[in-house]
Formats: structure tokens, C-alpha cells, sequence
């Protein structure tokens, strides 16, 4: 049928099998031609079309509540809740957003994006609708590799003991975003496989209705036995443990068999499991043979030859800079230690696996406990380095402040993504880090200005030993610029003038200072002259260079990436007043105190204002005003 | 034995069980005479006598790692590596600290505060361990309570999987701080309990040796289905999921108990889970008797009757004035919903949790789990209240950003705790909570300059509807100040003048305003006009009044029990400088960029220079160099 069409999921609450089946196939081609163009979690989409379809069917949305964890396979969702046609616009600036939203529709009961938070939620909804005394079914539904999150498993625990009533669904597709780690993954290995102890199962049953042994001998506690080896055998006995019923494995292909058990799941009272068992890719060849990963989300490919289309001759990215950077610095120095919270890919970091398999850990989806190992092995003088995204280093907040920055250890940490991350949009912005990394004692932050400097910071950082430190590097290619053979180590707490002048100072870090550099071009050529600083550290601030500039009574304006309620526009404010020059003409730019939609950098840099023109005219603004109240 | 003459572990080496448990009666009337006077951890460590001897006998600290898991229940531990004299000065201003201390001791290989960091600790420890080839044991030491964190099952799972080499100790007290909560309690309940099924067990095995048909029809399945039904019976089985080989049930007061099944587990390859039942406050019968909990932590007591020596006559305490305010609201108020990570008895819950049971959840240590279920409750129109104390607060960082604060839900967070809060120390102080929510888009934050108006904005944060709302209240007792009857909607954003002057505005919030009035009583005893405000609104700010102060040309002095970096000074230079008065004199007292550590309050202000004598002087300091360079 036209997708168009579809304006609700009404439409299938008359569908056969069948016909959900043709409209299944209708939906894996459009997703398929669809996303060749713009890019997208198509993957993960693809694993979930007959098992969204059938959620559709079964429960009443926006009544019953749908509740994607992550987020990112809530395409066909999409579709069937009236969105196929803004698909032309997806995860671009303005149009359709790559995760559910609120502002969307009425379906998007809610916003996700960071994995794991769908059964807490979830838990929330139940209990307003047990409080209200309404009916409607709470579905929260979770991929394997979002359940080894801690804040998941503190929520099953919850669910567990207070035996709320809810249908979770587990989308077990084998390999989440990264192949899955953990021992929750081998569980779930075992269960997958668990109709092979069927037959155990009905043979024990039938014995120990046989052998009056059995029940004279064992009495009363026989009922528990049988009850004992059932679950042991043919279900989830990790979740029976935890007090969640237990359905499944289901093939997530099989309507029949998904409708089966979601109906027999509606039937049961307090928690329960359905374990769906789920393709990724499924239907579309290359994604389906992808063993790596790099399905999981893409930009746009040819759909014939799976090929991606990407530009030629891109400078390198700046994840596999820092990631060749650790693998040079580990051949020589064996106290280093790798680890990633399931984002091998994400981070470029297979060579360092592949290279140094003892000294690389993958924790899977677990930001705290990632960084608090690294706590654990900076204690016995290893050279521990945490490679995580910065949005997702938010999940670590307190592991950094309580373990490691408290106890002052030599933790790295390479902040990867940070900044404006463009398509995943809002949820997924680094532009919160600098601010809260800042007011934590110890921490040292740096960002290199291209990718050249950023190889020199990550040595910089496993060469310092003296606390925790963070180097960021922004998501994309570096700017093309000559990398050095040998690596230095930068003084920290040192900047660079990149340009020296009189009029303005203008302070900034990371790949901005190429827009700073413009902007300081089209000032110098009206005979403005300006001084342009590299604040490569970000805390410790350089406090000689900040009083020479207040000596020259210069006005200052700082410009960053990153959030201005605290920032580093904040710090040097700070510097200036608690060394007495209370008369700094000071002007920050940075990302004002909203959240940051999706869209192409480019777009949502120019709806902030971080461009070189403003940054031009903020600074015109604060010469004629220098030492005047404005 | 005099206790002060154990110098390190190396005494019980020689020692026979006998011995060991004479000394363990002297442990326990030294803990019990000794914390009469300063208060401590009292139950907690009479739980884990027995088991501190073992661990040091059978290990070699600080070789092998004894890993306390929150570790206020390391004074056993302390005494054995010879701190027993300083005991007097436990938890006091530069005196023994109650938490592992890595400064105090080799011994303290680890240090705690907050819970379930152990495992991953020592998840890193051990890795160290594995690369660098050497052969130390990991003993992390972990309360069935702080499994509950997700943090630790996010280090069991990588664990299990990694199958590395440790010995996990689950501490199983039944109480935890607060009576445990979740299903894994239940389950755990269940391990407790196992002694029963041993006669199944060997019933079990018994059959099926001796009947043919069972060999004969499941065949090769035989064995996996002894298996099974071994550790399903008797042992933990939620563990041996994970991959983690369980030993236990163990009486925790039985040390030849003990040492057999430790004894074992080091033999045994891979990670071991040694589950150890210990009684809270052993040995001392009101502690042992407790069932509320107040007995986890004390302040000094009457040794014979158990009671504790309080102030008479205090004013009445922060938390239970917002707890009262909650329950007087919530009997108006139905969707009012009261969620506490474990903090029941700390924040004085109990009288809500027995009025409205099904509003109230203690959803165990698990911040990050109570934080996303308020963000569910309040999508379907409820009023959850999160009630946290400041630094657990930490944990949940990313669910305050990306689930309440992006999506702009109703959620308010009753910030127990906020500020410096004594003798736990530098894990617990809550001063970094202004700074990190400062930063978010959507969040109010406010805090009361007394008793009274923290019940008014608590009822102001229940009736504020456009998103998040922080109200933050210290530790300890208001200031004695009568309570209106009536509560009051505060204005969002408005400020209070609690003085007014010409000559300098001081700006603070909180209690630490008693504090500046005291200042501002000496300045005006010198003939100098004084502003003080109550920015009881952090954010907004009360850009209102502080234009206003900036075209009186006043200096300005803000004082906040908080960080420096990125705190409320700082959103005050922020403001005067986008606003473009670039020519304010201001100065900011706060909390410097260290980690501040234990002791009384009062000295801690004194230390880093929160009296109303330093403000004074700082105030001071500002008029005559007020539009001049300093």
C-alpha cells in the first residue's frame, strides 16, 4: 500500500497476517531507498518492522504507551503514525528528528536517545496509571545490548519487587550497537538456544509424576522442584529470579508467533518479559552480512552495491587520530589500558583491540562502571584511558567526581564528540562536559584546534601524571592539515597565539578557532588588529597570558563550542574578577541556555550565532565600547 | 589484647580461632565504649567483626586488596592496621576519617563514600593485576544494598564475563541503610534460606544415580541437569547466571564458617561470590534491635540505655520540615508523588511513606532509576517529587539532563543535604550541585535562607508547572525561626532584600545568609551602607535587581556555600557582563577548587574562610577600590 496513506495505526487493526506481511515488505523497501539518500539508523530499523507492526496492532497508541529505549528504531514507528512523508528531511535541520519526540506526535510518548532509560520510565507510567486506577498497557521496549545499562537493571529490580504491570519487550537482535558484551549477552546466548531443553523438561515432568520415589520421598517441596526445573530449563530464569515472567525466545520475524505470546503476555498479571529474537538489517543483504557494525547507522550508501557514499579524500577523522595516537603511545609505554563502553565502532578504536587485546576492554553499555574501572587501575599505576562520547559521559558524572577526580588519579579520559554532533540532534550534543568538568578540583580539560594538535594532546595526556585529565575532539574529519611524525608534549595550562594584535582579544579552542580565524581576517582588513589565542587548555586556565591581556587593557571576547552558563567564557570571566581587573570589557559566545535541536553543524552553528560574521560583529561591538559602560 | 598495640594485620597470622574471637569481643567493646562518645557508623561495623579478622588473616593487605564497598563499615579494618588511637578524634576536623582513606593508610587501597563502586574498582585492580602478571588477590567487600546500584551490576556483568579472578564478599546484612528494596533483596531472601533445599538436593542426586530411566532417557543432558538443579537448589543461581561461581550461604558471626568457605573460594578459579550473612550492630542490643535503621549511623549515645544524647530543644530539622510540607500537600494535592533512592530514614520519610503508601517509592540505591521515573510519572500529568541528597544527586547527572531537563517535565528535586555536611566528608559534601544544575536549559533552582521559607518553596516548586525545579536544603536543623501557617507561592526568579544600603550589595542564599547579616552588622557598625539579598532563586536570576545594583554602581560581594567554578558568582559575573555593565567590582566567596574534607562544619567554613569575619573583610576590600583597578 502508499505508506502516504497511512495516517494512524488504525489501519491495522483490520489487517490480517497477511496483509501486515505485504505491508512489512512495503515498509523494508521504502526504509531501504529512503535512507540511501539521507542516511540513518537503518539496521536497527529494519530488525523491528514486524515486531512494530504487530505492537501497532495489539495495543491502542498513544492510549497504551510505546516506549523505545534509544530511540533509534522508532523508523517504523514513524510511518505508521503518519510520518512517512517527511522522511525526505530525516535527521536534517528542521526536519524529521532521528529518535522519537514529543513535539512530534502524540505517539512519541517519549524522548529518548541515550540507551537504557525505557524501563524507569516505563516503571513512572505504570505507576501514575496504578495511582489514577486507568488501564492502558505500559510497553516499554529494549534492545540486549541497553539492558546490561546500569539504570536498567536498577529499574528490573524495581519492577521486579513491586510487580507492576507491564510488557517488556526484549529485542534481542545479538548485536546492539557494538557486538554485545557481558555476561547478561552469554544469558541471553543460553535462552536463545533453550529450545533444545524442552524435551528435558517434559522428560523430568514426567518422571516425577511417575516415580512415587520422587514424591514420597522429597513430599511438599516436590511442587517447588518441578516448578525449579521449568523455569531453569525452558525460560529466563535470570528474570524469573528477579520476579518478571519470562515468554519466549520469539522469532521477531513471525507475526503468528509475535501475536502468540503478546497476547498471552497481556493476559498475565505483574511483569513480563517477551524475549524477541530479531535480525538486524533483516531484508536488506549488505546490512543483514554486516558483522562490524557499520549498519548500525549510516550516511548515505548506493543501494545496489551496499556501497557508502562518502567524500573523497576527507581528511582523517579525528576519532582514528586519537585512537592511531594510543596505539603508537602503547607500543612503548605497556601501562596503557583502553576502554570503551560499546563504542569500538563509534570510536575507531578496532586496530587498538585487535593490537593489544589484554590491554583493551570493551564494558558494553556501562559509562559508570567503565570509568570507575579505570579508577581501579590508575590505583596500580596503569595509564588508564576512558574513550567515550561526551554526551555519554554525563552517565559517568559522579564516577568522575567521587572516584576519580576525589582521589586524584591518572585517569584519561578522550572525550570524543564533542560539541555539536549535528543529525542525532539534542540527545546527543557534547556541549554540557565543559561546563561540569570544570568545577570538579583536579581535572585538567584540553582541545587541540585541528587534528595535529589533538594527536600532540592525547600524548600530552598519557605522558601527564598528575590527575585526571580530558582531551576532547569533535565528531567528523579534522581540517586536512599536515600531521607532525613525532609527538610533543604540550606544557599544560599553556595557550598559543596564533595571532598577535592590540585591539581585541579573541580566546577560543577546538576547531572553531578556524571561524575565529576568519572573523580576526575580516577585522584586520578593515585595520582592526586583533589577537587570536588558542586556549588549548581549557582548565587550567593560562594565567600569565589572561594578565598580559588585562595589562594591555584589551576587551576579550571567548568563543566556544559548548554551553556559556558555566563554560569556559565563565572561567575567564572568574580569572579576571578574582584578580582585581573588575573593568574587562568581556564578551562570550557560546551556546545559549536551551537545548540544541538536530541538523547539519553548519545550520545549527548559524542559527546560534557561532559564525564567523557574528563573531565579527560581537567583536566590532566591544572595540568602541572598550572601558564604557555599553 | 590492648588494642593499640596491633600496628598492622600481621597479629592474627599466628592467631587460632579462639584468639581471634577474644579479640573480636574487645573489638566490639572498644567500638561500642568508643562511638558512645563520637558517634559513627555504629551497626554496620559490629556486623562485619568476625568478618574484617578473617579477610585479614586469610589475605595479605596491602598485597592482596581488601576492597570496602561505601565503606562505613571500615573501622574493624582501621583498628586491625593500627589506628586504634585515633579513634577519639573519628570523623572530627583533621582527625580519623570514617571512610577508607588512601592517605591514612597502605591499607586503604580504595576510597568510598558513595556505594557500589567496588566492583569495578576492583574490576581495574584486577585487570592491572592480569597484565602486569603478578599474582595479588581482589577482595571487594560489598553490601547486599549496594548491589541494588546499577554501577555495580554493570561491573558483575563485565565480570562474569571477563572471568576474571576475585573474590566478591556479599555482605548480607538484610538492613542496609534503609531496609532493602527490589527484587535481587527478594531473591537474596531466597539464597538465605537455602539451607532447606539441601535435603532436595541430595535427594535429587540420589535419584539420579539410581534410576535408570533418567540416565537412560535424557541421555546427555544428564550431567547439565544435575547441574542445574544443584545450583538452583542450593546456591545463586542469579550469579551463576552471570557468570559468577556462588558460595554460601555462610554465617558471617561463624569464623571457622568463614575461613573454610574464603579458604575455598581462593582455590576456586574465576570470579567467586562468597554470600556472607552478617547481623547489623552485633553484639550490642539496641543496635541489633534497631529496625528503623537509626542505629546505622549515630551521633554520641548512652551506652547502657541506648539512647542517644541529643540537643534539647533544636529547631526542627531541614528534611523534616520538607517532608511535612510534601505530606500537607500531598492530602491536597493527588498527584504529588514522593520517590527516595534509599534515603527513607536520612530524609525523614517515614511519616509520608506510612500516610501514602501508594504514592511513596524508596526504590533502593538506584539514583539513576528514581530520577527517569519521575520524568515517566510526570509525562502522564503526576508531581513527582525526587527526594535525593545533593551529593547522590551526582549519579544521576544524565537522567537530570537528558530525560528531565530536555524533555522539561514536572519533576521536582528535593535536594537534601546541599552544602558542606561535616563529618562524612569530602565524598558527601554537596557543593557541587549549583554549578553542574546551573548549567542545564529549563531548571530552576532555589534554596530557603531558613526553616520557614524552605516550606514555601517547597509548596512554590509543587505548584510551578513549566518544568524542573531543585529546592535545595542544607543538613541539619533550621535556625529556630516560628513557621508560618500558611505556605506561600514564591515568585519564580524573584529576589528578597533582606537590608538595604548604598554602599556595597552582598549576595547569598541559604543559611550562609545568617552569616553575611552578622558581616553586615559589623560594616554597618563602621558606618558602611550594606545590601543584603537572599537570592533564594539560583537560577533565574533576579535580573531585576540586579540591574538595579548595577546602576546604583554598588560592588557586589556574592557568598555561596558552593563551588567556585561555574557557581552562582559566577551566573552573577556572567549576567553583568551579557547585560554590558563591564565595570562592576565584583567578588565571590565560595568554595575553592579542592575537595573539602571532614570535620565540623563550622571549622570547615573557618577553613576556607565562610566567616562573617572574612566576609567582612572581603566586603571591606571592595568599597574604596570600587571602580578603580585593585
Amino acid at each position: 500500500m502508499e505508506l502516504n496513506c497511512i495516517k494512524n495505526p488504525n489501519v491495522l487493526k483490520g489487517m490480517g497476517v497477511k496483509e501486515m506481511e505485504a505491508l512489512a515488505a512495503d515498509i523494508r523497501q521504502f526504509l531501504i531507498t529512503k535512507l540511501s539518500e539521507t542516511g540513518g539508523h537503518i539496521a536497527p530499523n529494519l530488525g523491528v518492522v514486524e515486531l512494530t507492526l504487530v505492537l501497532h496492532k495489539l495495543f491502542d497508541s498513544p492510549k497504551d504507551k510505546l516506549i523505545w529505549d534509544v530511540g533509534h528504531q522508532s523508523y517504523v514507528h514513524k510511518i505508521l503514525t503518519g510520518r512517512s512523508e517527511q522522511f525526505n528531511t530525516l535527521r536534517q535541520y528542521k526536519g524529521l528528528c532521528g529518535f522519537p519526540k514529543r513535539s512530534e506526535s502524540e505517539h512519541d510518548v517519549w524522548e529518548t536517545g541515550h540507551s537504557s532509560t525505557s524501563l524507569s520510565a516505563a516503571m513512572g507510567m505504570a505507576a501514575a496509571r496504578d495511582i489514577k486506577g486507568t488501564n492502558e498497557q505500559i510497553v516499554p521496549i529494549i534492545g540486549d545490548g541497553a539492558l546490561t545499562g546500569g539504570m536498567a537493571l536498577e529499574a528490573l529490580n524495581h519492577i521486579g519487587h513491586e510487580q507492576t504491570n507491564m510488557i517488556i519487550i526484549l529485542n534481542d537482535n545479538e548485536m546492539s550497537i557494538a557486538p554485545n558484551v557481558g555476561a547478561m549477552h552469554n544469558m541471553l546466548g543460553r535462552l536463545r538456544t533453550a529450545g533444545k531443553y524442552k524435551k528435558v523438561k517434559d522428560d523430568l515432568e514426567y518422571l516425577m509424576k511417575k516415580i512415587p520415589a520422587f514424591g514420597g520421598k522429597i513430599a511438599g517441596a516436590a511442587e517447588r522442584v518441578k516448578d525449579t526445573v521449568k523455569y531453569m530449563l525452558v525460560s529466563g530464569v535470570f528474570f524469573e529470579e528477579l520476579g518478571i515472567t519470562y515468554l519466549g525466545p520469539v522469532d521477531g520475524h513471525n507475526m503468528n508467533n509475535l501475536i502468540e505470546n503478546i497476547n498471552y503476555a497481556k493476559k498475565t498479571k505483574g511483569p513480563v518479559l517477551v524475549h524477541v529474537l530479531t535480525q538486524k538489517g533483516k531484508g536488506y543483504k549488505p546490512a543483514e552480512l554486516d558483522v562490524s557494525g557499520e549498519w548500525h547507522g549510516t550516511g548515505p550508501y548506493k543501494i545496489e552495491s551496499g556501497d557508502f557514499i562518502k567524500p573523497v579524500n576527507a581528511p582523517p577523522g579525528y576519532s582514528k587520530v586519537v585512537s592511531e595516537t594510543l596505539r603508537k603511545l602503547a607500543r612503548v609505554d605497556e601501562r596503557i589500558v583502553v576502554i570503551t563502553p560499546a563504542m569500538v565502532v563509534g570510536s575507531k578504536l578496532e586496530g587498538f583491540a585487535n593490537e593489544f587485546p589484554k590491554r583493551f576492554f570493551d564494558v558494553g553499555i556501562a559509562e559508570q562502571h567503565a570509568t570507575t574501572m579505570a579508577a581501579g587501575l590508575a590505583t596500580q599505576g596503569m595509564k588508564p584511558v576512558v574513550s567515550i562520547y561526551s554526551t555519554f559521559m554525563q552517565r559517568a558524572y559522579d564516577q568522575i567526581v567521587h572516584d576519580v577526580c576525589r582521589q586524584n588519579l591518572n585517569v584519561v579520559f578522550s572525550v570524543d564528540r564533542s560539541g555539536l554532533v549535528g543529525a542525532d540532534g539534542e540527545t546527543h550534543q557534547g556541549v554540557f562536559d565543559v561546563a561540569f568538568l570544570r568545577s570538579l578540583p583536579n581535572m585538567v580539560i584540553a582541545m587541540g584546534k585541528d587534528e595535529n594538535e589533538c594527536q600532540h594532546l592525547v600524548n600530552t595526556a598519557l605522558k601527564y601524571d598528575n590527575g585526571p585529565i580530558a582531551v576532547r575532539c569533535p565528531r567528523g574529519n579534522g581540517i586536512g592539515i599536515n600531521m607532525d611524525k613525532e609527538l610533543k608534549e604540550l606544557p599544560i595550562g599553556r595557550w598559543e597565539i596564533l595571532k598577535e594584535g592590540k585591539d581585541i582579544a579573541i580566546l577560543s579552542f577546538g576547531p572553531m578557532l578556524q571561524t575565529v580565524m576568519e572573523a580576526a581576517k575580516q577585522l584586520q582588513s578593515e585595520g582592526i588588529s586583533v589577537s587570536v589565542v588558542n586556549a588549548r587548555f581549557i582548565k587550567p586556565l593560562d594565567d600569565d597570558m589572561l594578565r598580559k591581556i588585562a595589562e594591555l587593557h584589551m576587551p576579550v571576547l571567548t568563543v566556544e563550542e559548548s554551553v556559556l552558563q558555566g563554560g569556559f567564557g565563565s572561567a575567564v570571566l572568574e580569572f579576571f574578577h578574582d584578580e582585581g581587573y573588575h573593568d574587562m570589557v568581556i564578551d562570550r559566545m557560546g551556546i545559549p541556555d536551551r537545548f540544541i535541536e538536530h541538523g547539519n553543524v553548519k545550520d545549527l552553528l548559524n542559527e546560534i550565532g557561532l559564525t564567523s560574521e557574528q563573531i565579527y560583529h560581537h567583536a566590532k561591538k566591544l572595540i568602541p565600547t572598550h572601558r564604557q559602560r555599553a
